[in-house]
């Protein structure tokens, strides 16, 4: 997004763009670097080298722009600015200076830009935590002190009120109160938040009584201060303060603070000052010293435990700190014609185009936050304050022309007139989302790439995905988190814990729902998925068998999650915490996010299939995207659910998991495995045939013409049987019985099969090459299904790939496999042999090298399986890789797990130098990625910019994948390809 | 090697190259090619699509050259000819032919064309063995024949005798005899060899006896031809005509056959007739039938089961078949004036330059190779037959330098003329090779190039390592070999099976001599291996535990021996073979050429440390290399063993080997591994540090100032843990006793450690990041080592290597921690810190994309861990891979195991690419090679054709790859590399 220029009175320099601060990409210290425009004279001027002058804005509200007498104060090192002024019509920021300012600070010189009635104040900016961290609090209390005197100065020149001071006198004009908020870039729970009515003392307030102002008012603001900033500033507990006044409320028999008499407020003030008495601490009684010690606490709680681990889980890194914002306050308390608000411009759960919002009569912001009274709905507001709805309306509309975007408004309403106090974007479902950004760009609000680039792929999962009724941003989900997995299945799930697939049927039986909690899951746990509402396991990453079997059946699954410690086979407990969980103890997952939760939230079903702006919405991303996006699918329900959710193809068709669905199946693979003559291989072939030819049918018959790629078998055998320590303890017998083995021959089998390395052992090609009457058995079943279809008039395309190729050898000894099996087939079905490409899967880095040779060696088609290709990339075990990847990005040597987002740099170039080599042979040789990648939004932007045709992704990806691929083009820059773009069915 | 240029008579027509054939890679159909020419009026002409005339020499002994009405047959398909005629003095082919004639055809082509004396005769060339394979005996019956009975006539005219035939004279002059020889390409025991004296029957005997020729020799001649005939043609035992032999001796009370007889030898043959009646055979009394069914049989011999399993064996491939040589015989036997000899040019045992050899008088040259009488010594030859003793002088000296090599000569004397039938490059002993090519040089035989060619990797080895006195090329040494391995550690040794350490121990403790056979071993196992001659492992590679240690002892050792079969812990089998093999029972194994011997064979240390010749030969090949040879030393003795080798520093110290040597070593580093808290973790570091500055102090002073490359811990740590079943099975209890933790804690710290795939898992740097405490402890007393050396006055140049860098935050992690411990120490020794390089070990695909980036990043050198990088290049896991590279190989699907020979194509990209960009930021950084593929001369010409300055390889390869970089440098066409060679102290 380019940024409008910006001018500054000093210098009437022009930034030519608002993006003035990166974060660097190792996660160390941030520089405030500023892009720089040229001053009039054709003279370079570094915007933030200099004190920035006040921003003008062309449109005014009929004032004309005053000038306090300290503008933004540079600070220290010349490098920076420590103070921003605003007040309505000017200010010195705009929202695009984030990172220095914080939301807030830069939301509050947006609104004051725009003309907007702001109560005046100025932000300390974020780079002032940060010099605060390095120097401590001489560096507030010495270097920054006398900026802030002399912001506090013009503050109160532009207020026309003072801060009260002894032997002041109040007659005609009330004492200038402060809040003091902090605000950083990201929003960030647990920092130190609020301080309101900031000033009032006990002189104070027995001048403002003295001078006639309302005592109910007086007393309400005084016991505010007193909680907060014993709460805020000298870390009393808040309970201590609460039950005081709920004392307060009993003794005078109401229900409501709100309906305390100001003697009662009195008292509970004195009350408070005893509970500081009570922690051995003083009211502080001087208002420079409150705002002086009010920012301290702020600029500290950056670094207090729970906003550090906070910005490490959410990933915040490169953040200057918080930047402080103190205003002048304005009253929702002051009386009857008062009040406080916030509200969204438009509908968050639905995206209707109408304010929503809640607000409180004759109270401050945070009671209508904190809930001690029911808010009324702010279509109330015309009734009670009809010129103030009136103009909360047009400040909505004002300022969603202004970001874009659908925003949240804090506002209070003094004695009739209209403030807001904070604006930021406003967080939605994925529904609301959807509409908002549809309507936006139909009203002209924003361009279609603009809609494009307002949802997220978060958002549009959403709209498919069963959901939590509970806000995921709130507190009290937040605070029920108790572990985290990887989001191998998304959507939410609760029920009880269960930790056999035996218990699991039994209970689903008996009508409770479960969650299937495991070590890992196998084949012989299928039943007790399948009954279970979702599945959780301790290890396994997000192609393991609980997470692809999750997939499949669209259930919720977290995976991997390593904070699971089993304390035995009945209980366990969630990483250090001591809290044990048994069998029956009811927890929820979020298969989205891979959040565990000791809870019971409700889950409610997404099921807006017919939801006219979502079809829109997808349209104009299949008119932007460069690139086609396919399914992975092993049953026909996947193949059909990808092609409902627009899919233009099936890119991947895992056969191996074919044999994971159900324990006949199960049976019938290790049946192939133990055989160790001709005729026994053959039976169990003839047995996994079937199935395999019901699938492949089925799929192909999904797809309706669209190409349907099959991958030839590609795990070590090993992986279907059951592990070493399972044959020992019961699993050889069992397998005994069904395979008509003895549990010695079987053990022996087993243990000759054992790898030291499976993922660089007997598995893809090479089995195809060494033990081809599997790979026969597939080709057969396949083609025969196509056979089948084609002779009942159903168009197919059917493509076989071969996996984990190394050598063109390789690929030239699969491809004449598959042609043997389809000569034999067309021979015996008496008709010529039907089309059938055939591929190579690059996923190890000679492949990607040696695809010039392969293409030349004739494959028609390329997939790049990017979970192997990163694995052999980095030699980086997918399975093995928790041990150092999370340590690794939380020392931040690595930004993201290579196996979530695709690395842009080694991976990346071994897929561009595979594409050019290919296509130096054959321009229009087809090229696409298959694997976890091609559903990752990051990812995308990569296999964007690389010349790809397709990216294909499990079924429930798909939406988001098109939308990613739809962004990555809209971000950008230039479209490498020489090819028209795809266009695909929707 | 440039052919000289070859006139043909037919068109004059010049050949530019004298390699007419090659190999096609894939082992399928080799194509009879030839490099094309131009006629002189610059008419392109293709050698052999045309028949080839008979190809001239300027020298030429006196005669002028006779031209044969047939001179070679144009096929029927016409792009190839089937049969080439040779005689004194012209012949239609040279020694370069060998592909078409074999090895026996070619050399008797050239020594006609060289004018020596050698029987007039013709090859049909091993092309019509082909087609022999692919039509059957039609092709030779019809085809081919009336091409042979041309040729015959030919060889008839030129002789001047006639094959008999009935009715036929034969006063005055005797019947052509023929000999019907095999001969490929290669040398190939197991197919048909020798028929002699062809064309004699009943009706011809008689004849010849009454022609007046000696009885005594024509009956000798006849009673070689039934046997011969009898044995490779009509497939009748050779026993049975032996038995015949020796009683005919006994009944004639003489030693040998030379004594019987005439009419002994007659009766005999008659005898020998109802042998093959006894058999239901006649023996063939037509002539020409008899050399028809001797050429099928000879056709027929190449496809027999021992042909074809030794040429997979011996991974010959691409051969076209086995030529037959059809020569007019001439009799050793003929009288006392006669007998038949081999000689060497020189002494194949030492190299002397003196003819060596043995005959016998009156026989023929069977008698001499057979045994059947002790054989005369060549120098005896100038008493008996003085000139033609000199004429074989002359002969060896001509061949000599024909063929720039010391050369293998058949030969016979008949009534004193001295015939020439076989040539070829004598095979000998490194000793004798080294000497050879050294004295030729001087000699102006060859070029000091040349000499550097002649000599190869096997040779130069076999001067340093404990050898087998037997002839490994003989069928009795082959015959005794009952399982091959992997060539761990070079050398042969010879002991009694034991099975476990501890009887290892006892057994040489009574002075028995034992091979410790283990399925694979561990520290455990250490004593048993030291008091063992030679280890054979049935699981492990190249770097297994076994041959790490036995390289770094200098003890023979094969490893991965797969034919291993453990019937239980006291009895093994090898492979398909049913014979029992028990503790005690005595075999030898050789670590050379990895195979395992049912024999006692005598070894002899090899002791050349002083061979001149030995040392002028590495001085030539030092002043041809382009690259450095360091070695990869893990003790002060490896590294001093190397140094004497010649090598150029120590390219890779391996720190994790140095925990294997002592059972101390082995707890220590457990104790580490089992730690739990910081204490006992620096308490088990504290020891390991002891160990580790010992050796580095040791291998710092043994490289006397050249380079010593340190490389941190890099496997993963459970690989210094027993296995998991060894746990189960007491190792646990016996840790616990050491270690004072329990069975069970130490169980479960095992197997939280266990990995999916360790090769991709938590090794390497990963470690040294995650369990920082380990590398510090390396570093430290590795510097701390360089620093009491030097100020002890010894000259040291440190360096330290981070293994498995796969991202630069990873090296910038490592180098800050190598920092980090320099200061503290220069802090403690209070001295400024000592020179210390910190390089990049490339050991992932990744790591050699970023290359640039890394040396941007301050990497001092890089060393290519050309294993781990060929394992993640190609998706092989090393330890896994026999399961699939063995039939890959056999199938034709890979030519080399690329672990042995690195990928010239892939994994030399990916180097290329890294080193590169390498020096395109630094064009001097150091770049090297370590790893097996440093010892191995067809790696080292790939890592010669890129940018490296050195290879390191193990100490007992440094001959070997000296030699074979200066021979990568003599065979290649230009130098890369920009920089002078670098010359080290040799």
């Amino acid at each position: 997004m380019r940024a409008r220029a910006i001018s500054t009175s000093a210098s009437n320099a022009r930034v030519g763009d608002g993006n003035f601060f990166s974060r660097s990409r190792d996660g160390r210290r941030a520089k405030t670097r500023a892009r720089v425009g040229r001053g009039r004279g054709g003279r370079r001027i570094d915007f933030l080298e200099r004190a920035p002058g006040m921003a003008r804005r062309g449109r005014r509200r009929g004032r004309r722009a005053r000038w306090p007498c300290a503008g933004a104060s540079a600070d220290g090192d010349g490098t920076s600015t420590a103070i921003f002024h605003f007040e309505r019509g000017c200010a010195y920021g705009t929202k695009e200076m984030k990172d220095l300012l914080g939301s807030k600070g830069s939301g509050l010189a947006e609104m004051a830009l725009l003309g907007l009635n702001v109560p005046a104040g100025f932000t300390i900016s974020a780079a002032c935590n940060e010099r605060f961290a390095a120097r401590g609090s001489t560096y507030v209390q010495s270097e920054l002190w006398p900026d802030v005197l002399e912001a506090v100065s013009s503050l109160e020149r532009t207020a026309k009120r003072t801060v009260f001071r002894s032997g002041c006198s109040l007659v005609g004009r009330a004492p200038l109160l402060l809040s003091v908020r902090s605000g950083a870039a990201a929003s960030m729970p647990g920092m130190m938040d609020t301080v309101l009515n900031l000033g009032l003392s006990d002189a104070c307030v027995a001048a403002c009584v003295e001078a006639g102002f309302d005592e109910r008012w007086v007393y309400d603001s005084y016991r505010r201060l007193l909680a907060m900033f014993g709460d805020v500033v000298e870390g009393i507990p808040k309970m201590d303060f609460e039950v005081a006044l709920s004392q307060a409320r009993s003794a005078n028999e109401v229900r409501f603070d709100s309906e305390l008499p100001a003697e009662a407020l009195k008292k509970l003030c004195d009350e408070y000052k005893d509970i500081y008495v009570k922690h051995g601490k003083t009211f502080e009684q001087d208002p420079m010293n409150q705002l002086s010690k009010s920012i301290l606490a702020v600029f500290s709680s950056w670094n207090n435990p729970r906003a550090v681990e906070y910005r490490d889980i959410n990933r915040l890194s490169g953040l200057l700190g918080t930047a402080v914002n103190v205003q002048q306050m304005v009253f929702g308390n002051f009386n009857d014609n008062s009040g406080s608000g916030v509200c969204f411009s438009r509908n968050p759960a639905d995206g209707t185009d109408k304010v929503y919002g809640e607000f409180l009569q004759k109270a401050q912001g945070e009671d209508v936050v904190s809930g001690v009274r029911t808010p009324m709905m702010i279509s109330d507001l015309a009734g009670t304050q009809a010129s103030a709805a009136e103009e909360l309306n047009e400040v909505c509309k004002e300022l969603e022309k202004d970001y874009k975007d659908m925003m949240d408004i804090e506002w209070t309403i003094e004695d009739g007139n209209l403030y807001i106090l904070q604006c930021r974007v406003g967080k939605r479902t994925g529904t609301a989302a959807v509409r908002i950004a549809t309507e936006m760009a139909a009203e002209g609000i924003i361009t279609r790439d603009e809609a494009l680039m307002q949802v997220n792929a978060k958002q549009i999962e959403q709209v498919l995905h069963p959901v939590f009724v509970i806000d995921e941003t709130s507190a009290e989900y937040s605070g029920k988190i108790v572990a985290k997995g990887k989001p191998a299945s998304p959507g939410a799930a609760v029920g009880a814990i269960c930790f056999s697939a035996k218990e699991a049927k039994e209970m689903k039986a008996k009508g409770t729902p479960v969650i299937l909690v495991r070590e890992e899951t196998c084949a012989d746990d299928i039943g007790g998925m399948f009954a279970a509402e979702g599945i959780l396991t301790a290890r396994g990453g997000m192609t393991s068998h609980a997470a692809v079997v999750a997939r499949g059946w669209g259930k919720p699954c977290v995976s991997g999650c390593g904070d699971i410690v089993f304390k035995n086979d009945r209980e366990i407990r969630f990483g250090s915490s001591d809290k044990t969980f048994r069998s029956g103890n009811v927890i929820s997952i979020n298969g989205t996010t891979g959040e565990v939760l000791n809870a019971s939230f409700p889950v409610a079903p997404s099921t807006i299939e017919t939801f006219l702006p979502l079809k829109t919405f997808m349209q104009w991303v299949d008119q932007k995207r460069g690139i086609e996006i396919r399914a992975n699918a092993d049953t026909p329900e996947d193949a059909d659910a990808a092609i409902r959710n627009g899919a233009s193809g099936i890119g991947l068709v895992r056969t191996e998991h074919m044999f994971f669905s159900t324990t006949d199946r199960v049976h019938a693979i290790r049946e192939f495995i133990m055989a160790q003559d001709e005729t026994s291989s053959t039976i169990a072939l003839e047995k996994l045939e079937k199935y395999h030819y019901e699938d492949f049918r089925g799929i192909l018959k999904a797809a309706a013409g669209r190409k349907v790629t099959v991958r030839l078998i590609d795990p070590p055998l090993h992986e279907f049987l059951p592990s070493e320590k399972q044959l020992r303890e019961g699993g050889a017998q069992e397998m005994s019985r069904y395979i008509g083995k003895s549990t010695h021959d079987i053990m022996e089998i087993a243990e000759n099969m054992r790898e030291h390395n499976p993922m660089l052992g007997l598995r893809g090609c090479r089995l195809g090459i060494l033990r081809p009457s599997m790979s026969k058995m597939q080709v057969r079943a396949f083609a025969q299904a196509a056979i089948d279809l084609t002779s009942e008039g159903f168009p197919v395309t059917p493509s076989i790939m071969v996996p984990l190729v190394s050598t063109v050898d390789e690929f030239h000894n699969q491809r004449d496999l598959v042609w043997g099996v389809m000569k034999e087939l067309a021979k015996e079905n008496q008709q010529p042999p039907i089309r059938m490409e055939i591929g190579a899967m690059i996923e190890t880095p000679r492949c990607a090298l040696i695809a010039g040779d392969l293409a030349r060696a004739g494959a028609s088609f390329f997939s790049f399986g990017t979970n192997d290709l990163t694995q052999m990339t980095y030699g980086f075990s997918r399975d093995d890789s928790d041990a150092f990847i999370k340590p690794y990005i939380a020392k931040g040597l690595l930004r993201d797990d290579p196996f979530v987002t695709l690395d842009p740099v080694a991976v990346a170039e071994l897929m561009d130098i595979a594409i050019h080599r290919a296509r130096d042979i054959r321009n229009d040789i087809e090229v696409g990625v298959c694997g976890e990648h091609g559903g990752d939004p990051a990812s995308l932007r990569t296999i964007d910019a690389l010349d790809v045709d397709y990216a294909s992704c499990s079924p429930s990806r798909v939406l988001v994948a098109r939308l990613a691929a739809a962004q990555a083009a809209c971000s950008r820059k230039e479209k490498v390809k020489t090819k028209p773009f795809a266009v695909t069915a929707a």
